[in-house]
């Protein structure tokens, strides 16, 4: 039986991910879990955000997978050596890959990195781009109201350009090339955030990156059948089909919310 | 031994409520639980935020208490039916308070109310206004952004007038006279919203309802010995306390982060 590769996220930003690896692996079966019912894990705790990354990872791998990716950047930045301890399998965070795009597009070595707080606040993507590039400079901005703007769906709106704006007043005086779009939200304000920074800075997508990033772990051994696509949710499975509809298209198949904590009633 | 009030919300935003209660009644011990961990309540389904506020009040019914105040509007409006069900003792939600509040302060009957989505789509304040007023007309719009841009701060930004002036738009076209600010954290947002309405629309915060309603449950049976504050929260302790000393000044009591379920890690 063919095993799937698995992929969480806090919500629903990871199906730009999600369509990244489909696009990149057609015949590859893909499960997709979104805690919707704690969403979001950028403003959480490095704790709390490693007990929700550690029940989700359960949940996948009690589906029987081969990959486990994480697409939240929040929970790649603080729970991937936790996930580890739960399986022998390969776990790829996107914080990784993301370095290594920047650090390939960089020709200055000054790059800016644009997240949740925290992700901004565990310095990840920093670590990483200096172990690619030990004297590069990196600029760190938390942007906690992109997530929100993004949900609500206001990503080409002026308010979105407004917030902006606010938030990358610094960043523009960094004389960055390059910066990186550390939330699986961001890659949906891209024309905003370029229209803010300028046509000299590239943006580097973390879905992108990830998917590209998978093809040193997947072993090119497919069957020519097209991969199944299943998803499931902690909460809202409505609002999250309709999302998922839109961005992922011809893609989107089955569709169940799950309740990880059967206990939650119990006590 | 004297028993607390116990007050729960979904984070931070509550704590309008806790100060409000904790002036009206100096003399009476105040519990409150802040569940950061799991914050927001307002995208989140109906089912998904009963069970979180069962969790939230039996938590509180441990601490022996003998008035349960639920002070997130979003469980006010979905929860404490299936509350009611876990005890005796009185339970206070946000809502109809506000409600009273409203029909005391309308004099055209043209009432709007803003919250999250639950508690919009929940139609609460709408029954609750109309088992007051009949003939009333109640208009109600969710204003999902309100709540990040509180906790980011921003709440007298020229970005939060222009997302009020966006999602009032249509409220100031329908000859209202009284704006429910139907979430905990909408206070934090009254100039704001008063410039956009205008100075003819009176706001009803319903912190404030709720302290006057509680008249009629709490016995006048006080000591003269002044009441004690204990804090609780899912999460982020340090971030919370920032914000409670903020809030709160003087009051700000004890805290201590619990986690409502040890069960997260046994599996």
């Amino acid at each position: 039986m063919k095993k799937a590769i698995g992929i969480f996220d806090s919500g629903v930003g990871g199906l730009t991910v999600y369509k990244a690896i489909r696009n990149a692996f057609p015949e590859e079966d893909l499960i997709y879990f979104g805690d919707t019912a704690r969403v979001p894990y950028g403003p959480k705790s490095p704790n709390t955000v490693i007990e929700y990354s550690i029940q989700n990872s359960r949940f996948l791998l009690q589906q029987g997978i081969k990959i486990l990716v994480v697409a939240c950047n929040t929970s790649s930045a603080v729970a991937v050596p936790a996930l580890q301890q739960l399986t022998d399998i390969p776990i790829i965070g996107v914080i990784d890959p993301g370095a290594e795009q920047a650090a390939r597009t960089t020709k200055n070595k000054r790059i800016g990195v644009i997240g949740t707080e925290g992700t901004v606040r565990s310095g990840a993507y920093t670590k990483a781009i200096q172990q690619l590039i030990p004297e590069a400079e990196v600029f760190s901005i938390p942007c906690p109201l992109f997530v929100p703007l993004v949900e609500e769906g206001w990503q080409d709106h002026k308010v979105a350009y407004s917030v902006a704006e606010e938030y990358l007043a610094d960043m523009k005086t960094y004389d960055i090339d390059t910066l990186v779009l550390g939330c699986t939200h961001y890659p949906l304000l891209n024309k905003t955030i370029q229209a803010v920074m300028g046509d000299k800075v590239s943006l580097v997508d973390s879905a992108d990156a990830i998917a590209s990033y998978l093809r040193r772990y997947v072993p090119d051994d497919n069957d020519g059948v097209q991969g199944q696509d299943s998803f499931f949710v902690s909460d809202n499975e409505n609002k999250f089909a309709q999302i998922a509809q839109r961005i992922l298209a011809d893609n989107f198949g089955s569709l169940a919310r799950v309740r990880l904590f059967e206990s939650w009633f119990l006590d």
